[in-house]
């Protein structure tokens, strides 16, 4: 089973209108609702993989309850700590010109004691995991060292961790020295530095294995001393969110026992590619990943 | 008691952003989340004149609990009918450049089976009430002549109606005498015909009484066989939204007994201003209120 960590869920709405102008009034055309934030959505990929997933992290309010029983309805165990604040919420309002414009809510404030209590129920759970995801943004109240507290008692379990974060939580987490992380071009660009790229910053700053990954042009991974550079022949249209969620889970997946990365590395950017031609996070289209796994190139570099 | 019936209440959020730019991500500022519709803020007015209150509707899901949970909260007793679909949703986008930018869910659908449970469950309400406000917009399902369905049976108990609505909901329910009607304006506009005023073409089309509010220009009222022009000397500066409930709940209490409408129509027209006055509906100032109150000019014409 792998144990994933959502420290920052919310329910991601989407409301359709015809056309959006700022100072009218709108009539919602169609309106989706579901449970958000990256380790949701490397959950349900993880699922969809096949792999038994439980979702830990913290929930509050009529809007956390509605998370947990989505959770359970598509076949993720939620194992959710309930915080006193209620869990954040976003607007995506799509229209024809202006594609997606995106309203989100700072997350739900988090009391020490709420976290010292997360903090107590993520040993559980990690200990009786294979592999654990730590994912995603920080709400206020969680210090920013959070996924390095995490990474050590996961460690301490002898569970090995992917960490995909970025900015402090990321830096910081490192010397506690991840089993992989895998940031995308952007957030990774501050470990370039000087000649190192960074691929090196993050290994010498403590990562034991690495990944950065390139959108479209796929990605970049410092793996098991070798270092490979995986390409895609073959532009997918569609929505890139949560590809980056879908590479989370197929690297997760291939953390547990011997890893393989060759093997791993191109399924996860096959799945990846297919996850963009569904219209939404967290699920990828399993024809198209089918036929995107021979297009998929790994070159050691 | 005043029975106060909203069919297609919703949860009413509002998020502050810095400025409104379609396509971009945007971070909230700041979210305020209340329940509205125009029953809900007749009623929050009417508990604030300290007149007991009762309201029922239509809600469903984790946001009709929202909305039963503040309600009891404020003071004003919910009396709600549960339907399987979710209470609607609406959302405010307010910046500093483009002011508020609307998102209006439509309602959520009702069955044939859930309607008829309203209307028996309306008929014990009703026969408890002094007087009945029937106000808002209809959800999806329920029928065109709900308005006329529910003034019959209303006029059964021997209750009196205040009806609020517009376009075929106002229409229909007019040939089953309403005891009063307060359209706007705009709302009033079809009724006048040829050289008929809006008031005489409310009369005509079976209205007891009628009143056509003219925003800050105050309103125009045919009741009792006579005809007012109220007016109100000063501007009030602030959030117009909600005003004409306010009207509607003093009217409401009015309609209570023997009406004394010279009396009822000066403070419906302190009371909607000092609502003006209040940065969000269903509230008004009370010192604003007695400041309005001799500014208030009620003719006979």
């Amino acid at each position: 089973v792998i144990a994933v960590v959502c420290l920052n869920p919310a329910i991601d709405v989407t409301f359709q209108v015809d056309r959006l102008r700022p100072g009218a009034s709108h009539r919602v055309r169609h309106t989706i609702q579901r449970a958000g934030g990256k380790g949701i959505n490397v959950a349900r990929v993880l699922h969809q993989l096949g792999v038994p997933v439980v979702l830990t992290g913290l929930v509050g309010g009529r809007r956390g309850e509605a998370i947990t029983a989505e959770l359970s309805a598509v076949g993720v165990t939620p194992q959710l700590i309930e915080v006193a604040a209620e869990t954040r919420r976003t607007v995506t309002v799509v229209d024809g010109p202006a594609g997606a414009t995106v309203f989100n809510e700072p997350g739900p404030p988090i009391g020490t004691v709420e976290w010292s209590h997360f903090v107590a129920a993520f040993e559980s759970v990690a200990a009786a995991a294979d592999a654990v995801v730590l994912t995603g943004s920080l709400p206020p109240g969680v210090p920013p060292d959070a996924y390095a507290q995490l990474t050590g008692r996961a460690h301490a379990c002898g569970v090995p961790v992917l960490l995909d974060a970025e900015g402090i939580p990321l830096r910081s987490a490192l010397p506690a020295r991840p089993d992989l992380v895998k940031p995308n071009e952007h957030e990774a660009a501050p470990f370039a530095t000087g000649y190192a790229t960074a691929l090196d910053g993050l290994l010498e700053a403590g990562a034991r294995n690495a990944i950065v990954s390139l959108g479209a042009d796929g990605l970049l991974a410092a793996v098991d001393d070798r270092r490979y550079r995986v390409r895609l022949d073959e532009d997918v249209a569609g929505n890139p969110t949560g590809a980056g969620d879908a590479l989370a889970a197929v690297l997760a997946r291939g953390m547990i026992g011997t890893p393989e990365w060759e093997l791993t590395l191109r399924e996860a950017v096959a799945v990846a590619g297919a996850a963009v031609a569904v219209p939404h996070a967290g699920e990828y289209d399993a024809d198209t990943a089918d036929r995107l796994r021979p297009l998929v190139r790994v070159q050691e570099v």
